[in-house]
């Protein structure tokens, strides 16, 4: 466990500089991205999910916590939702789909799951940051989100343009953002598709906790 | 249940753009968000998390969530971090802090942590749209995170204004996602006054899933 | 945290006493708890149960976690159940029932999500070890599981009969596992009523994980 | 889903008679499993969860559920336990044990965690009923916890012996209880070593929830 460190008067302010310019890098990123997500993977991608009888969610880490929170969202718009793991989470069959997030598209325990997907003969949706991944290979649907795939890139380009993400987004965290807000946006289109409106979801919302 | 629908070739493209659409909505949002966060308040922020001995997360749905995404990053920093209502989380004491996300600031199990908390002679953080909810009374500190408030805000205006919010931002996502890239930038700002790099956390990242 | 501290040669075969000795006791107590469960107790709850659109269970602690392993069963079994708190567990409405396990009858998040489900008119099943407790007044069926009640008891007692059982059996051991064995008591019960056979139920059994 | 079905006037009481059947069925089993566990087995898990930084815990399913309880009581004992798969488990190391949980030590989210282990240079501790199985073969140290086995078990006597047990107690229920009793057993022996009291263990339990 590391010492409490009180911040010291001079970084007073400084602290704020920096919170601000991650979140200014994170919205640009994400903004960057928007444009180069393909029309026709989304529209796939809100067909499977609408013709499934049921929906499952997996994804490890940080990107599974993503994958609830667009769970949560289907569950709110009547859609038959599960997340993988959890405590009432039923039998995958024929006529399921699974959504996979994972920016490696390795995970060994999504890629398992897409596995049983397959031979029980579901859809895989895949959401990744990498085409050539195990479960971008895997998916009948494939969304590629911006992560900070260093793939095809010239070290000197990593040196000069990454390293100051590094610092300011560690590990997935471009990936993961991405994710959320791209989820946000299938949302509000099932919602125009479904015909459904605030009111409808709220009267779904969860109200013991 | 709904039945499945498949999209019409006519709709082609459109979903597309209606998903677009609310990912830019969203990203101006958090934008237009940044300016507005005190830089006391990141400051008193980290101070509180450093010089506490644990941190605790609490949040219902959706904000529970966000929390535990920004959990994961404060364990990775070698902090030591619990989620309420996890199996290993261990008892709250007076050297730690609770730190609550509810954008009303009323949820009653967030409340009730928060109550607790006080008694025990701990540390209450709040991140609330809601200056003037139950939650943002209790805290030591408060940060104040753009929701869709309709606070003293004229009829005629959220009309206008709010109206299509609604239909590509359902209940509380403004929240959620101005909170997780706030959270995200109070990571990097404490991998910056820890002079933690990427591979430090990466050491502590979750292996066996 | 703990030295770690191996077990000296003396101790070996000391360790198996206690661990099978602590077993024992624990099975005599549940035996000797099941001759004073009410039959008609059982048959409400089993009716309430079947009647249900949704079933809600909630505990928090180690009796969540038994109210976990109860609901995997109920949806083994084809009924629509959700743990509260979980991912994708929706609104509860005047058609459900909420089954609530708390040894004390007091835990406050527990009794929060019962005053809910009786203000929205659904039915509460509450599983207790004090029949006097907040739970045990809310609830439509009451069953008394046996725990490590002091109520009504001569303190000499307690000296000379239950200081053993604190020795071998922490705070709420014995109404846990007490709690345990007796839903899957209801679990086969509802085998019968229901005609499921274990194929059926391993037909419903999760494979993504 | 099924339709709600009333109970009739005549089954009353047989259902009781059932819960109880089931209750007794699997104390017997419980109890007739206790005098078959090896001492040795007992004491070398002991002294490996004493030995250890970090003792993670892993189960799919109910299993999972009866470690998370083992878990919740390792805490209160104040040891450092993460459970597999929850927010703020950290990384693996040498120093640590990984305790899998898995009836036919087959499950491959489990065997996949423990190869990770194992590769790490960690312990592994098994609880299965298979001691032929892969995470039986894997392990340190290796508990085997009766289940309904029907490995060199002849057919005749599954007919006779066995299909009673699949009515009352479905799929790896025996296994499970079982389980849950033996653990319940290993902290009581854990308190003795430790010399921790109720009092102890209370002071460590959450508050917050």
């Amino acid at each position: 466990m590391i010492e409490a460190k009180k911040l010291k008067e001079d970084d007073l302010g400084q602290q704020a500089e920096t919170v601000k310019e991650c979140m200014k890098t994170i919205l640009e990123d994400v903004r960057s991205y928007i444009d180069r997500i393909h029309d026709e993977d989304i529209d796939q991608m809100i067909n499977i999910l609408l013709e499934a009888r049921k929906i499952f969610i997996m994804g490890a880490g940080r990107s599974g916590l993503v994958g609830r929170a667009f769970a949560m969202r289907l569950m709110h718009l009547d859609l038959e939702v599960h997340v993988v793991g959890e405590t009432t989470t039923p039998a995958f069959t024929s006529e399921d789909v699974l959504v996979t997030i994972s920016g490696s598209g390795e995970t060994s325990s999504v890629v398992n799951a897409a596995e049983v997907a397959k031979k029980k003969s579901g859809k895989v949706v895949t959401i990744t940051s990498y085409p050539d991944s195990t479960l971008a290979h895997m998916a009948d649907v494939l969304v590629v989100v911006k992560g900070r795939s260093k793939e095809g890139v010239p070290a000197s380009y990593i040196e000069r343009e990454l390293r100051p993400y590094e610092k300011l987004t560690p590990l997935g965290t471009l990936f993961e953002d991405c994710c959320m807000i791209f989820l946000e946006g299938i949302v509000a289109s099932l919602m125009e598709v479904l015909e459904k409106g605030e009111k409808d979801m709220k009267a779904k919302h969860a109200v013991l906790e």
